[in-house]
């Protein structure tokens, strides 16, 4: 290893400065009720630029009773999503000038609560809690102890606010997609039914079919579940239909990979023959197949920002909805 | 907001354990050199559980003036690779009792320079600087401040030491899968000839062919780049070849996944006419693709661990190797 540099303390500064090591700690510590001239405060910082003198967080939260570090807990194991959602809130943090502290999250109770615990012991002022899939959590009692924003999930038991991406949104831009295309035939690869995203983006798809005078035509829906697998399987039950669609909305991105095979192996072409989107956005995935899928995007960005400007907002004892929900945003490629 | 309890104080356990407050910070903060009798100590335990006494983690910091914060700057935004490392850190620091703070990094010099300013602020013991890609950096001079490690990436002008996914074995991996298989006219799929990644695989398949005799012809190895279209193009020139190779050694999963559609573009059918092998194990790609791809998994979750040992040895005075190279493993599906 390379020699380290010893890093200047808090005496080096009342040195070069030449006043108390007491004085530089009110100074540096910007501890109120302390009246320093002027004069001095601006001796004592100019003597810290000099030296390189490093403030501790720790020892300035102390004095403050603040910590401004907010906490994160994420599940960034389960996909890129969360990704973009850990860059929305560190970039929102970064402009507010304050530091956010993130633990990877598996979803397992246990160690959910014990990266609450952690958190508490460094005096977070508030956590974000961010999940991979739109789904029901159940956060650790700990939660109750400070401010929390949840994030791409909700808890119906409790009133914690929940920010979340608009699924039925994500449903009619993508059927939209496809009706202003001309499509009136359109099946849809659902989701497991079950789950909150499935509800949304098929009520979506609903909506447009009826804006178009279309009834719902329950041959046209399949279950894919959520995999390339289950997407290639449904797609091939609606191609063998006796008057199969010319248009398909897959509920996500990798059931799409499954339908586009599916449509190839019938000889047929995705886009020319059969419009297919997908939803996510998942670029290795969208921008990887042949044609491009044109696709729907999730606000995952916005999510994270929202949760640093929500956790901010109830630090200032403002009020923050429940539930707030988030546009998605139509990405158009090839396939339609 | 439901209302939040109010936290037990020290004094609060004091009142409890009947002791004064200075007892009680000299058991919770485990000052060293004070001499406080057994019964008293474990009388003040069990009050602080009573009164669900949480303690602060940086008054304890600054008590035993170490923190027992690792630091985690990383890439999350790159990809799904690095959210591996990060778990596979943060497991091994909660087994050695220590917290790990996490910094999302884009890349950008000017961030990461506040990223590590931040973590020595909060008196991080060491910091672990892990890439999407395996590449050279340059760390902030910030980061001869403290022990660091290097996860996925080197610097080549300092002697930090680094961690890094054996490349070389991973094209021998791969390329073994298919002459095991009997190929012998194995097609390559490079990355950018410039990046550590491609010279390594591309070592790994020369020497599986110089262990079967087979000498390199140039006019079966072509540049992809990284993308799936770039794979496509790669493997359409292969196959246009009046002796086109009869498997294909793809340097990365997004490649295989352009080359599975000029194969079967050309009426051939990938396992069956083409073998395929692929590198990165992207289960979104791999597992998504028909047939399932046969790959070579990168050992992120191992390299996180060590990153968190070595920071470990450091931090108690061992060497650490400059260079250290960690084994990848093929994943075998339907491709070959």
């Amino acid at each position: 290893m390379a020699a380290r540099r010893r890093s200047a303390t808090m005496a080096d500064v009342a040195r070069v400065a030449e006043v108390s090591r007491t004085t530089v700690s009110f100074v540096l510590n910007d501890r109120p009720g302390s009246a320093i001239p002027e004069e001095t405060r601006r001796k004592v910082l100019a003597a810290a630029k000099t030296v390189g003198y490093r403030p501790n967080a720790g020892a300035r939260a102390l004095a403050k009773r603040r910590t401004g570090i907010l906490g994160m807990v994420t599940e960034i194991v389960t996909g890129p999503f969360a990704a973009a959602t850990v860059v929305g809130a560190q970039r929102r943090a970064a402009q507010l000038g304050r530091t956010i502290f993130i633990m990877a999250s598996t979803g397992e109770p246990e160690l959910d609560k014990q990266a609450f615990a952690t958190m508490l012991e460094h005096r977070v002022e508030g956590i974000i809690y961010a999940t991979g899939s739109h789904r029901a959590v159940h956060l650790p009692q700990e939660a109750a102890e400070l401010p929390t924003v949840l994030v791409h999930c909700f808890d119906a038991d409790t009133d914690i606010p929940a920010v979340l991406p608009d699924e039925e949104q994500a449903g009619v831009l993508a059927t939209r997609a496809l009706a202003d295309a001309g499509h009136r035939r359109i099946g849809l690869i659902e989701l497991d039914p079950a789950i909150p995203a499935a509800v949304g983006r098929r009520r979506g798809y609903e909506r447009i079919l009826s804006e178009c005078g279309v009834p719902v035509d329950e041959s046209l829906i399949v279950v894919g579940g959520a995999t390339a697998q289950g997407g290639y399987l449904a797609a091939r039950r609606l191609l063998e239909d006796h008057q199969p669609p010319t248009a398909i909305f897959c509920a996500n991105d990798r059931m799409a990979m499954g339908a586009y095979d599916a449509i190839k192996e019938r000889g047929l072409s995705v886009g020319r023959d059969i419009a297919v989107v997908g939803v996510d956005n998942q670029e290795i995935v969208a921008e990887g197949l042949r044609p491009g899928l044109t696709t729907v995007a999730l606000p995952f960005e916005s999510l994270g920002r929202y949760g640093v400007d929500a956790l901010d907002a109830m630090a200032n004892g403002k009020e923050v909805p429940r539930q707030q929900f988030m546009d998605c945003a139509l990405v158009a490629r090839q396939s339609v």
